[in-house]
């Protein structure tokens, strides 16, 4: 039995690292659907959140199942638990490149975002798409170490996230209200994508060493979105 | 060893409903510092969120050990693993009204709303603290009627965010790019809230009925702001 429980949690492991690189995948070509306006491929996106949807409820009903037939006690059931939350990251990770692709699409056949930003925001996607490719590394490779710098290089989004917001406060800022409020938007939709990678890190880093990660790590400061 | 089982998963049901009162009455007090520019009333919405991710500390580790020590199947099982998720919504609804105040803080002593906006965002504010005390009347009484309302409710949620967006890109709002900014922020930040607690409310429902409720009742209409 203890093999057969191992084989269907890493089965569960193999699930959370499919929909790392289905969100990342997604997040990339929302981020081209976005900038070369781009509707085929947003539509592709928005289309394609709903396998990573599916993957995450096949993955709940799994480690429920888990729980039920083997019962696991101590690291295995926290190991499951965890893996519930990380598909809630990932999942919701898939939801923000569709929000991106749906703006995208919303402003075809414009670009949501004016040419002067579109540097700020090709790397807040391609950041956007290594964390989350480093995310489904870590689930598997468990090292701490690098969980640890999921974080540190999040503080690069939230530079990119503050970038954004020089831009938008500029009194020469020409591109109107409804540009301003896309590009808040998008920001917004980028620096939580990131948000949700680094708690997946976060969660690995507990079950490893049993400590959150805020104890060993200090805390990326908060975006300038949020007010602080 | 029933009985401890079931005196302990009415204490975690307990924590769900504190954490849900507790973050209604954040997003309250965050809506009074955002429109009455109020710094003190900000200063303790930010500060008592710390509480609010204590208890969800506090609700995981024994809903984890509650699963070590009872190994509950089927239905228990469902209503634990359930409850982490539950807490988690209601922990990010804490870290949304925080958002709130935290905005109300950095605009101090003015409001981060215009005049003319303040009965949109109050309504949205009250109407996200009685969707947030709603969800925490059906973690109790799993009535899946007044947790399908709930949804219903959401409605006017979008509504008003929908009434948000037409003052904004309305060519006569004369309040700059900043003010734009924190507005399409807010507005953002109230959706959220209410998109939770309509989670914690669809969570119930499946727990009683073993569907998802979006085969029962239909979804909100996306809200403007992801571009839908």
């Amino acid at each position: 039995m203890r093999d057969a429980y191992h084989e269907e949690l890493d089965s569960i492991g193999d699930g959370l690292v499919e929909m790392a690189r289905l969100v990342g995948s997604a997040i990339g070509r929302a981020t081209t659907a976005l900038l070369d306006a781009d509707l085929n491929v947003a539509e592709s996106v928005i289309a394609a959140d709903e396998k990573v949807d599916e993957i995450q409820r096949d993955l709940e009903n799994r480690a429920i199942a888990l729980l039920a037939r083997q019962q696991p006690v101590a690291t295995d059931l926290r190991i499951v638990v965890t893996s519930l939350r990380m598909s809630a990251d990932l999942e919701r990770s898939g939801d923000l490149a569709r929000h991106v692709a749906k703006l995208a699409r919303l402003r075809f056949p414009e670009s949501a975002v004016p040419r002067d930003l579109h540097s700020t925001i090709l790397e807040m996607g391609q950041l956007a798409q290594r964390l989350v490719a480093k995310a489904g590394e870590v689930i598997i490779s468990k090292d701490v170490d690098d969980a640890l710098q999921l974080e540190a290089d999040d503080d690069r989004m939230d530079e990119l996230h503050r970038t954004l917001f020089q831009h938008l406060l500029d009194d020469r800022w020409k591109h109107g209200i409804e540009t301003a409020v896309d590009v808040t938007l998008v920001g917004r939709y980028y620096e939580r994508f990131a948000d949700h990678a680094v708690s997946v890190a976060k969660r690995v880093v507990y079950l490893v060493t049993g400590e959150h990660a805020d104890e060993i790590a200090p805390a990326s400061p908060p975006p300038v979105a949020e007010g602080a």
